[in-house]
């Protein structure tokens, strides 16, 4: 058997890593729009071969691994698949793209998200055992073949993830939350403090509090971009509850409620209990 | 030599464990006021004698390693020491306390910043190293004595740290917004998923985003309640301007104004450049 993987940054990079390790299969092939990129994730090793796109339909499972509107873009344009071919998407917004996929490929498709990953990009960035213990939400797959459906099973298995089951709907929903409201605090946080410290008084001033804050503020902006406008909706929702609690803390701060403000953060404690 | 630390938690626990390594002090002597961490300090080995809060004036310099409010109340109350005797406080913000000493231990005074810590608390909480090349501020220290100055920087010398030298009002405008402001968003984020998600749903979708990002907002609430309260001006400024960079990328997502969001986190990369 053949894998094919199309964008070989992080995520693709350190999946041609873990599906080598499972020797599944004969051989894993790589494309990447980034000729340079191509090159760099064959001389790291990360694939077996480098690849031209329209060569990929002869693998038995592709996987995507670029950002979201590329992955709406190339299911569009891909044509037919053989019965048994498998493609997984490995995006991080679901709804957009099933609304979009044609038809005929939704029975080989997968819509899968690996809870998993940094704030680095490009081949360079690939880890080893990025995927190890980690979990996989499979997103809608009650529409999607049923060898698909286990033959994806099988290679999150063989690379070490752990399955759930979500609807797309529903993972967006949440998804937006937990994830993708965090990379835009984020955002916003880094641009505060650079708009208004000097390089050196941050270098000095900074501890292990900004420093994880701000971590994820460095990802792909194009990455983030297509993330933040397929999820548009989920994320201008979550974005909304964030701001109340942030206007809740600026009241009780103007109030010098400061036993309210040290419930408030009590309350946030409980996170203590479970992570 | 004595060494005293009021205070036994990550601060003042892991101060303990770094003096008793530079043999500069015969004994590290700890007061809590809770027993129970005074007994955890004594039997971690962060300290070699527990004392009474009265007797702590026999040494020759003292850390304050508590909240701030009960920094400005212990100084308020200290009465006099001798003019060879060093007081040393280990608070986030440092206006406030300048305002309120007496003015009979200002010589006797160092206001000190060491820029690390954990979301941690308590004399399980004490790290190794804690203080190992890390940053020290020391604040407004023309007031102090020559001779506490002098003694103050040979021990975070002795104890690996890198001294920054800053007045009290320009490190508290700046620590609001690289410090104060990060812990305030964290602790308004994990609010806002906890009041949303079941614990499930967190443990399932938590990234390595998430995680980071919501980290800090198991800190101290009391710790934080009096921080928040000292440096309330420069915080509520500092989260001003946060919620500016909030709403901008809220109107650009309303706006769908995609290529400025790009735009926006790409300014937020910049980070990557420096730290």
């Amino acid at each position: 058997m053949q894998a094919g993987i199309i964008g070989l940054g992080l995520i693709g990079g350190s999946l041609g890593l873990a599906l080598k390790e499972t020797k599944m299969f004969k051989m894993i092939l790589g494309y990447d729009c980034n000729s340079l990129h191509m090159q760099q994730a064959l001389s790291l090793g990360l694939i077996d071969e480098c690849i031209e796109l329209h060569e990929i339909k002869q693998c038995d499972v592709i996987f995507l691994a670029i950002p979201l509107d590329a992955i709406t873009k190339t299911l569009k344009n891909f044509g037919s698949l053989s019965p048994h071919s498998t493609i997984i998407d490995l995006g991080s917004a679901k709804e957009q793209i099933l609304r979009e996929i044609p038809q005929n490929l939704r029975k080989n498709y997968i819509g899968a998200h690996p809870m998993c990953g940094t704030e680095n990009n490009g081949p360079k960035a690939a880890i080893k055992g990025l995927f190890d213990k980690k979990i996989v939400i499979l997103t809608s797959i009650e529409q999607s073949g049923e060898f698909q459906v286990a033959f994806c099973k099988e290679i999150f298995i063989a690379i070490g993830m752990q399955i759930v089951k979500m609807q797309a709907k529903e993972h967006d929903e949440h998804i937006a939350l937990i994830s993708h409201l965090p990379h835009l605090i984020s955002y916003a946080l880094a641009n505060t403090v650079l708009e208004q410290e000097k390089k050196e008084f941050i270098l000095t001033l900074i501890g292990g509090g900004f420093r994880d804050m701000s971590r994820i503020s460095k990802s792909s902006p194009i990455m983030w971009r297509d993330i933040f406008k397929q999820n548009r909706k989920n994320v201008l929702e979550s974005l909304g509850l964030f701001e109340k609690q942030i206007q809740a803390a600026q009241q009780m701060l103007e109030k010098e409620d400061y036993q309210g403000l040290e419930k408030w953060m009590s309350n946030a404690n409980s996170l203590k209990n479970f992570i």
